[in-house]
């Protein structure tokens, strides 16, 4: 079992919570629970995301400023809280938030630990005496008008809905750019198309790029009309989604703090039971990840076969040297970008079977998967979005044709034969192609052999640059 | 393997294609090329579903008016096509489609299945022979304009969508609205609310059905936004969707059409090459699916918890009793559809890692896991169709309330407590809970007992009914 | 939904169970409890497999054995179960097995179904009337010393082994086989290597195909081994594992009377709550299908890659061109089979998240996923048996390595440098084969142009056939 | 994108590969190669596990040793080697191995950073300039005999069956013993059966926990036998399998100095090829993990339900208060054990879809899916393993019946009837048991009642702790 506590402790402080004294850590401002919590689940290695832990604090200055706004909280007590939230999200408190992600799963203790982080911080500015709950009760202030179970989600909410935000769509949008400059510069490159992997009819590597352009902008659309759907948040639902114990008008002083604070379009769930009993939105989140993930693996993949080489495959690009490729094969370069994203993919694709079977675990009022949605959901992201930016950088901005090579190929090819078929119909096309295989000839040779086509024919029906035209 | 073709085939005529002759049995209408993929591919009892057959032959209705309308087909030959066409959608011809799913994975030889059916069939309408090609030829005249390339993709998109638009949709609305009159029905009824499976604050079972009613109708939309993200098709493309062989003007007019027959808005892909070579959108469709199920696989548990009992378990709803349960326990019921509904969600939710992976291994220009997509993607519409709509009829709509074991759990629970804290604190009313734990006293007892609230202020503050009031 | 019964059913009897009187159709074996099923789950077209139906026949033969021997059965009613079970088990009564998979999940209503349909074949050869469970009744005669309980999982357990067995092991013999003809004939036939799709050292294609052989012979051998793993049954242990209402000896008697009818060593289950409530001996079994698929997936997509061509691909070998490939470009041949293959794969993954979910699922002293988990199971085992025997004949089998190609390809190939290595250093041959890559040189020429090698150290150190020697 | 090397560092050091010069940070061991990949490949926060390192550096150490067996290196430099490897696997260098689990998928740079900061240190050790490569070069020296194709595989090997045998072994020993106490002391504790959630026979608690113990138990073995699979390693194949550059009886000695090191039954792989360019026996072994997650969810939600109440759920286990449960609800104890394991058990499964694609998409010689395979299966032992002992220590061991009410619920339950069957038949037992639900009467009541029963026959044919004798 990994040991998140055997450094000596040189000092301690009680202190408690309901089932007791708790000695923990002098030098630190989490408290009972969140103690109780690192020694009982001492299980691998996966702390709570930091961005969770962010997002968990923008809720708690928000959650502040509608308990003021309400009249929960005294003004001076709300601006300590949202003093000590606001270090929160500035970073200020890293190792302030030690627990793992395999603890309840409700997420109470990540609750506790931010409000008793906040609590005893929100009570040093304040000058009390940390660990003493006074002025400020990480329960009855910090978490006032609220529940674990309708925070944890919502935090859930904003931590994934601003990553995607932040970074996947940025690195999307880098990605689809490089794309688009290379779909631009490679109009012209006639080459053979490839369909079961076998010679098919030309396009351009250009029109090959556009596929690719284009299913990056529509993982970026999806991600989007996705995220809109994760825009209503439980917050207001208490312990089950009824509110009890939290003031008429929260869940709207909430929203409305938490959009002006976020920038991003967050309302109230207008039913709060689904939100906090089930991950239905963040499911479909990660499934938009997930198909994100099987287009890119897609991509991955053909920038392998056509990057294949140097000398005895596809080799119509040139991929980027980006450092040596083999420990004892010297000067093989190899498509390692491709292959660290082909990897991302696998992992996605994983990720999302965990957080689908997760969210159909849940169980009358409450999810109780909701760590691992969202280590899994966030992972998800941060993947897709570095893996997109570092592909889009370090590979599809440095590819070149090589364009000796496809011309060649395309040359050599047999299946442009089938702009013959509006002209002798394909039974005749397919003899045509039929003989070139079986004798070995090239395909003028052997259309002109056949009988079926005159050289001049030949000439004006069998144009490359022609075929690619799109209709 | 399994034999499909073990009977004793009175008589066979002979087709051609490219590679040569080939014996059909006389009676079918089948060619030369459906015939070569049932002799190669005994593999399985998986057909093509009748639902893709039926899409297929809609598109090819479809492609002979756009082909008539733009002088590539003679009127009399498109009529006759199309007549041929309108007969299989009409399900005049189910045993001439014996293909096996596990086929090639561009669905060629489905395409060319339709294509020389409809072909065989037009030619006995305008009284030729059989096998002859003359005057309708298969490829020449049936897939006129069109490659299986960009074909197969239309036709599971117009299977797909059509799916869930006339059997799923339907489904998740009969099932919503049953829910939704028992939110009504049951939203007087206080109960205990239950997280972490352990007793929480109360709240209605009309707010508890009302979480599910609401993961449906987020299904409904979900759906729909998906099924809108189907419409752009391939068609048009052809081979690698550039659409060579392709008159201008091909795509748009099919759309048109087919747009007219479906009643769908379908419209042509601005990019082919995307559509072609990988399937994202109906990934993306699978992923609302995949989502769906994680739901209802959580609204089945629920209903079997809730419904546990008669005598052991939590047994405050009463499930219709539609068969005997046990083969040895007598009087035994069992929440059976609950229970099928849970298994087809682990089914549906296996078939989206199979969409998954199927759509990530696409090569260059096309994808080749194209039947074992759609295969996967309409058993899962099916499925989720017909075990919602069972459940909504045999399980959702029979179950009762048991009314006084409802009120005798709550009265039982400790956790009503939690209205106390805006008036005592968090710290004292725990010490209330665990002292009714521990001394096994009702709430009210232990309460009065800790000295910290009067009988007055307990038979205030403790409103079942006041505690369901949502915020 | 799918309609099961809107057939005009011409007449039926009255047939009652522990709910009341259902009317069945007159013609057909089974009784009130098969009905009730057939009625209440109108979900999907995917009915209970055949060899499960022959699996449990066998069973309820075995059962009726072991009841005679520890005299629970009358000699005369177990001679006549028996032969009626032989009837079902031979394939007599096909169409009496009617029901869903999606039904009751602990497959109460296919145990029914089996005791209904003997019971009154039973009848019939005994001269009673057909619905009178006189003198056979269906629970305390055929079901006699069972429940469901122990009998559905049982008879899983033998319908997978079995299939695994008489399909599985048989297919993936023929394909090992077949690969070793080809390591064999390919032996000496030297090939560039390929590493991240990259031009790498030789190996001869004899070696290639060893690493596919090998592949399908672990397989095997892993396959064994969980099917070992499966031999403990659960029967004996009737409604929760205690065995209430079994006579004492009946979990060794039963086993003893299906290991002697099987020819597979089953045996009594040391514990029966185990294989009740889960059924991890299953999941692991398709965790062996699984791994077999992933390794088929790599074995198929090998084969499309070494395929790849004609002219534009790696061309390395020669496919069987079964059918024509394309309906519009004409003489093109696909790896058909291997993407047949290949599909299958995916399907059975699929398959194994459901497996894997669905066992999770249990709960208590029940598995109630046990449908889902067999029908998937089932048709993992029949897909990679059928299609790993149509790849062995369809692809393997008649598979040629175009020598030329490959000749030419190992010549052009640079990475023969790394047998320099040992001679040079690394670095030294790296320059080489960076020089060869920037002048477009031979390897030969770049390594006598660097100066580091002499013609005659060339012409030494770089023997291909000398490279591939094992060491 | 997390910026990895965004300190400013005050020095650096050139190394050269064969792409040319790179500034390395001047107080560290590693090299050119890894400082490359540490800027090229900035995504995600996931390093390359501590465990594969040490694995690793366990490799290099035993190919030293077989190398200066076999007069590849000579004694002083072999010995070098070997100090500088034990150093590593001592856990001396942590901060030197600072790759990117997302990197090139044949793990070369990681490889390459074994070889660099091994080379670099022996360097040091025989006093040399670190960077110079003398007299100790990272390719020729510590990566003599060796590719990263064959190495990277094996070292895979060596960490995935080290964490099982160190860490997931114990664990589950630990786990089943704890079971195997409780087993013993609840063997007289008669309780409810259910199954379908639904009342069932009874059975001890013992005989329930008996089901857990003997699920682990069946993990143990299972996990034992997939780890003897993975003792075959690919070291000795080099680049592609066949060995170049490696010297006669390599892998044999290498095999032999391994499984000296490690106790474990290492052996050279009688086909190399297949351990290459594919992960079988991995996969296997993410099955067996695999299926032990789905056991453990099963266990998991077990006590969820058995210690669900306290007042309104079955409430016949007391769980463990290890931390207050609620931040709202005073004196809530939640499961929190149970639900750590069951969300580490959705990680598992997530993992096994990874590993299992990853495994399906190598291509000819090279599996490049390496790392993500490796990291994510030992993400699963890891997690297996503190998740069990943490369940065992923390929830487990300290688990108490509420024994007054498990008795209560036995004596209310009505499945006790199921005794009756063989006294008075099927029937006439269900409807004894449907009186009893419509009139609420007790199970005797109900059978004096209905006339089938007399009192002495109730009293001696319902005897709850003889109903749980096993048979």
């Amino acid at each position: 079992m990994s040991d998140t506590s055997s450094s000596t402790q040189t000092s301690t402080r009680i202190e408690k919570d309901s089932l007791g004294d708790v000695p923990v850590p002098a030098d630190h401002l989490w408290g009972a629970q969140t103690e109780r919590s690192r020694q009982n689940f001492r299980i691998g290695i996966e702390k709570m995301p930091p961005s969770l832990i962010e997002a968990f604090a923008i809720l708690k200055l928000c959650a502040a400023r509608a308990n003021r706004e309400l009249g929960v909280l005294k003004p001076e007590l709300a601006d300590a809280i949202e003093r000590a939230a606001e270090e929160v999200i500035g970073g200020k408190w890293p190792d302030e938030f030690p627990l793992s992600v395999w603890q309840t799963g409700s997420g109470t203790q990540t609750n506790m630990n931010l409000n008793e982080v906040i609590a005893n911080r929100a009570i040093q500015l304040l000058g009390g005496e940390v660990g003493s709950k006074k002025p400020v009760h990480p329960n009855d202030h910090v978490n006032a008008s609220q529940s674990s179970n309708d925070s944890f989600p919502t935090a859930m909410h904003i931590a994934a809905t601003r990553a995607i935000q932040q970074k996947l769509l940025p690195a999307l949008e880098l990605l689809q750019q490089t794309f688009a400059r290379k779909v631009e510069a490679f109009s012209d490159i006639v080459k053979v198309g490839r369909t079961h992997l076998q010679d098919a009819v030309p396009l351009t590597l250009g029109q090959e790029f556009s596929g690719y352009m284009t299913q990056v902008a529509d993982a970026q659309s999806r991600l989007q009309q996705a995220m809109l759907r994760a825009m209503p948040v439980a917050q207001g639902g208490t312990a089950v989604g009824t509110g009890l114990n939290s003031p008429d008008g929260f869940a709207a002083a909430f929203a409305r703090a938490l959009a002006g604070y976020t920038g991003l379009p967050f309302e109230p769930a207008p039913n709060r039971y689904a939100l906090q009993a089930a991950h239905d939105a963040l499911a479909d989140l990660s499934g938009a990840l997930n198909t994100t993930a099987s287009s890119f693996l897609k991509i991955a993949k053909d920038f392998m076969l056509l990057g294949s080489g140097p000398r005895a495959g596809f080799a119509e690009l040139i991929l980027p040297a980006n450092e040596p490729g083999s420990s004892i094969m010297p000067g093989k370069v190899n498509p390692t970008q491709a292959e660290a994203l082909a990897m991302v993919c696998c992992r996605v694709i994983g990720n999302h079977t965990t957080v689908t079977f997760a969210n159909g675990l849940g169980t009358l009022e409450l999810n109780a998967y909701k760590p691992v949605i969202i280590y899994s959901l966030l992972q998800s992201v941060t993947l897709l979005a570095d893996a997109a930016a570092s592909f889009a950088e370090h590979m599809v901005e440095g590819v070149e044709p090589d364009r000796a090579r496809i011309q060649e190929l395309l040359e050599r090819s047999l299946m442009t034969v089938t702009a013959l078929n509006p002209h002798i119909g394909y039974d005749k096309a397919a003899e045509i192609a039929k003989l070139a295989v079986k004798k070995n000839l090239s395909l003028r040779e052997a259309a002109i052999a056949s009988g079926h086509v005159t050289e001049e024919q030949f000439a004006q029906w069998i144009d490359f640059k022609g075929m690619t035209k799109e209709v």
